[in-house]
């Protein structure tokens, strides 16, 4: 046989082996639906809604906000559900969470050189800090998207698991403090589906 | 009823309709599969997967290329499939697609400020002429990612829809063009498989 018969394995690390570990995010299920369909999302299609909202909002967003920083930190934001998996944002061990998650983003960079890996693991802390004007537009935006596909589906994962309108409301309050014009309708619609589920329980 | 009880049915245009027509990307089921899962992959996670992947291999990059342009590019590319579906990428029509596939695009669009709509079109427009050096690099990264995900399989898509050895090798050169020295890894692996292929068929 020649060199059409030598079956090499593929890399256990290195670039290859990096595009392919990132398709585990490919099956890291949220909680929320999808508008139109009957499934969960899974993180790395959530992870591209929230980076390529980052570029059709930009004009949207408070002055000065760098719209494509915010796009790049909603890439990489989720990288550590990898190992970890997606959890349920309210009641969670929130430092608990970060450390693994941290742990497993550290794993996963490590098959990148060093310049690569460097600006990628910044943009993850960035987005996990949430301190930066690019971090908080990136929060808003990673809460509007699940935001949006509850009220559309009449309550979905917020009724499935229980969460109430306050939690509800303050977990989504980035929302209006980034963008106070699209909260103004967005809340009422919120509101309007925990109360018709009250109605309805 | 109060406005708790308001139940204002979602907008048919504008920022809140197009985060929920984002998701339709979600549904459009592409050839190629997922390292370590069943099931095919859809085009918003594959989109994911390139721009991400565009960070990840910035410092691979032909010198002068922006990698945050690349990383753009492939967040946009696929938006034209929200309302044609994935193709087979061998024997297409390729100017009907890509007209339909404009079509799609600008509807879409235009439920956007005109600044965002332009930005996201010229991006769109960018990567489908394929001209540039950053709409290079992202043909590359955009078929390099199927192309392992093939050979992980043992053949995979190619295999299921007839694909011959020369095709892939046509469809995927522009990957040894922009990075060589990856190439040089994937391509005896590509042909290795097509290899045993013809062995077991």
């Amino acid at each position: 046989m020649g060199i059409l018969g030598s079956m090499e394995p593929l890399p256990a690390s290195g670039p290859i082996a990096f595009v392919l570990e990132l398709d585990r995010l490919k099956e890291v299920w949220r909680k929320n639906g999808i508008h139109g369909s009957s499934r969960v999302e899974n993180s790395a299609e959530h992870s591209w809604h929230g980076a390529l909202l980052a570029l059709a909002f930009s004009s949207r967003m408070p002055a000065g906000v760098d719209a494509h920083k915010v796009s790049r930190l909603l890439l990489v934001h989720d990288l550590g559900e990898i190992d970890t998996g997606d959890f349920l944002a309210y009641g969670k061990d929130e430092a608990k969470a970060a450390r693994e998650e941290r742990a497993c983003v550290e794993r996963v960079l490590d098959m990148l050189p060093i310049s690569d890996r460097s600006e990628l693991l910044a943009l993850w802390t960035e987005f996990e800090e949430g301190r930066t004007p690019e971090a908080r537009v990136a929060w808003a935006l990673d809460r509007m998207m699940p935001c949006l596909e509850n009220i559309a589906a009449g309550g979905g994962a917020w009724m499935e698991h229980g969460v109430r309108l306050e939690q509800s409301l303050a977990r989504n309050a980035v929302i209006g403090e980034v963008f106070p014009e699209l909260w103004d309708e967005i809340r009422p619609r919120l509101e309007a589906v925990f109360a018709s589920s009250r109605l309805a329980g």
